[in-house]
């Protein structure tokens, strides 16, 4: 892959300055509590308080933006699980450009609601990768739309990065930074952030057990995918791309695999001391950090985490759910 | 009623200045597609994210820092099915003073928990005013300690009054404030405050039809109560006392009653597009609210939502329940 096509320190400020009559400043937040379980100083960026209800809206947002006018005016297309899907549409809406989104049929309700109230038009497929590729390809051909993935994307990729930029600006004593992973999106950006604004923090990304391609790959030294996995943590089913790899690898991030449980744990946790709603996936970074702490990880002062996002079907809630 | 028993906007900013060192000044939240709902900019002031989790931090706080030395080393007591119960548990352990405090065996289990937490004795009693009264009564004569009525004492609403007074002060265009009411503490305190800052802004209580002796004493022009009822919302069974009445009088409140299903919606509301977990008591005031929207109520542009509290218990959320 050549060089060019691995964003740098500048294209994470640059979309930050795109992206800022758009995408909300999101707050950071504390709990003294969830300090006390960490054994450090957490800093929560409530990206489930973005507009969407998550992260992605920066990466989308940033790479609608960056378009040339023709080329918009064909309209995006992508598919996506859930919170890419909304963004996009969102993105695209602001932009005034058509959004074609393919979702698998198990997508979370409140994600494809989402995604049709901000005018995209959705097309539904069968829940696995090959599926989701063949329909994108069909539906590209038919509208002439230009392809924004959710993660495999420069612009994507440095839009995704300015939210721990905002954090590190926020907070600059943070020693180390926890995000989610799934196809690497967002830890590849938070990682050429993070370095961009203070080399030495250490950057870790949290998976599902169930879904560890990401802990395998950078373990490997080579990537590896596998079958169709699933996990309560919706958004993290993807398998990371040859340029998000190359990015983890070349900032040395670290990863950390957390169970089912630890997931719905630490989502109790946001909802019952930090009173925030975030989904799964959302959640699984605090659970990767409560884990490390419980490793005897040899953790900074400060830590920030990323909380992904918010969207969640309300009446599947797991700790509702668990009672049944 | 002697006048010097009714707290007054001095009292208030007193009361700010006091417990500044202690309680949070909670953020002011707002979501476009509920002002979209409302048909006006709604600001949400989150007293979810108040210490102890409820706007009940404040009144006792101010309560038990306003205590003589050795008033305060005799200790406090009270009965409360819930936040004050937390709320001056906290307060008193600032303080390092003894706590004691009479609970319903019904409680919620996440307000019990934490005021057990906070360190105060709890004592348990039948879920009736009448044996609330009765066990504390034996509590005080037992122990010497003062009791802090969760709102008939005006150092307590006070305080209470005082997220009102930060909410004006945050966002100075609101022209109408919705709080709950149940003893009328939180709502007295708004009162006072609301008119102190401006003398036009209007001031709305809202509670659950169940339990409207609000509605009823206002509405009669003087003080009724009940027998014992049941709502949802778990903090707002209690009923005026002569002093809130006379406060929410004097000011002209005007007291929306909303059903359960309404408190319900209001909640799911709040955690789908808010993204913030709140206790039914503390949806039930954007429930008033829209019920007042729907009902073709003349609101201003900006007003102002106190969202009391965020104690609640996450396996019990309704949205779940109905699903069961």
């Amino acid at each position: 892959m050549a060089d060019r096509d691995l964003p740098t320190f500048a294209d994470v400020r640059r979309a930050a300055d795109r992206i800022a009559p758009h995408a909300r400043r999101t707050p950071v937040m504390t709990s003294a509590s969830i300090d006390e379980l960490a054994g450090c100083r957490v800093h929560f960026k409530g990206e489930h308080l973005q507009r969407a209800g998550a992260f992605k809206f920066r990466g989308a947002t940033n790479a609608v933006l960056a378009l040339d006018d023709a080329t918009a005016a064909r309209g995006v297309a992508a598919h996506s699980s859930g919170n890419h899907a909304a963004a996009l549409a969102l993105a695209a809406r602001t932009r005034g450009v058509p959004c074609h989104v393919v979702m698998p049929r198990d997508a979370p309700r409140a994600k494809r609601a989402a995604t049709e109230a901000y005018g995209a038009t959705v097309v539904l497929c069968e829940p696995t990768l090959e599926a989701r590729d063949a329909r994108l390809a069909e539906v590209i051909a038919r509208t002439g739309a230009v392809e924004i993935h959710p993660y495999d994307r420069p612009a994507v990729i440095a839009g995704q990065g300015t939210a721990a930029l905002e954090l590190l600006a926020a907070v600059p004593a943070i020693g180390a930074v926890v995000a989610p992973v799934s196809g690497g999106g967002l830890l590849a950006g938070t990682a050429i952030a993070a370095h961009g604004v203070d080399p030495v923090v250490t950057v870790y990304g949290a998976e599902p057990v169930a879904v560890d391609d990401a802990a395998r790959s950078l373990a490997a030294g080579r990537r590896t995918s596998e079958g169709n996995t699933t996990s309560i943590a919706d958004g993290l089913l993807a398998v990371l791309s040859d340029r998000t790899f190359a990015i983890l690898r070349a900032h040395d991030v670290g990863i950390v695999t957390v169970t089912e449980d630890e997931i719905v744990d630490a989502m109790a946790l946001l909802y019952g001391r930090l009173k925030q709603v975030v989904e799964p996936s959302g959640a699984t970074a605090l659970a990767g950090l409560l884990a490390l702490a419980r490793a005897g990880a040899d953790l900074p002062d400060d830590v920030g985490v990323i909380l992904s996002g918010g969207n969640v079907d309300l009446d599947r809630l797991p700790f509702c759910a668990a009672r049944r």
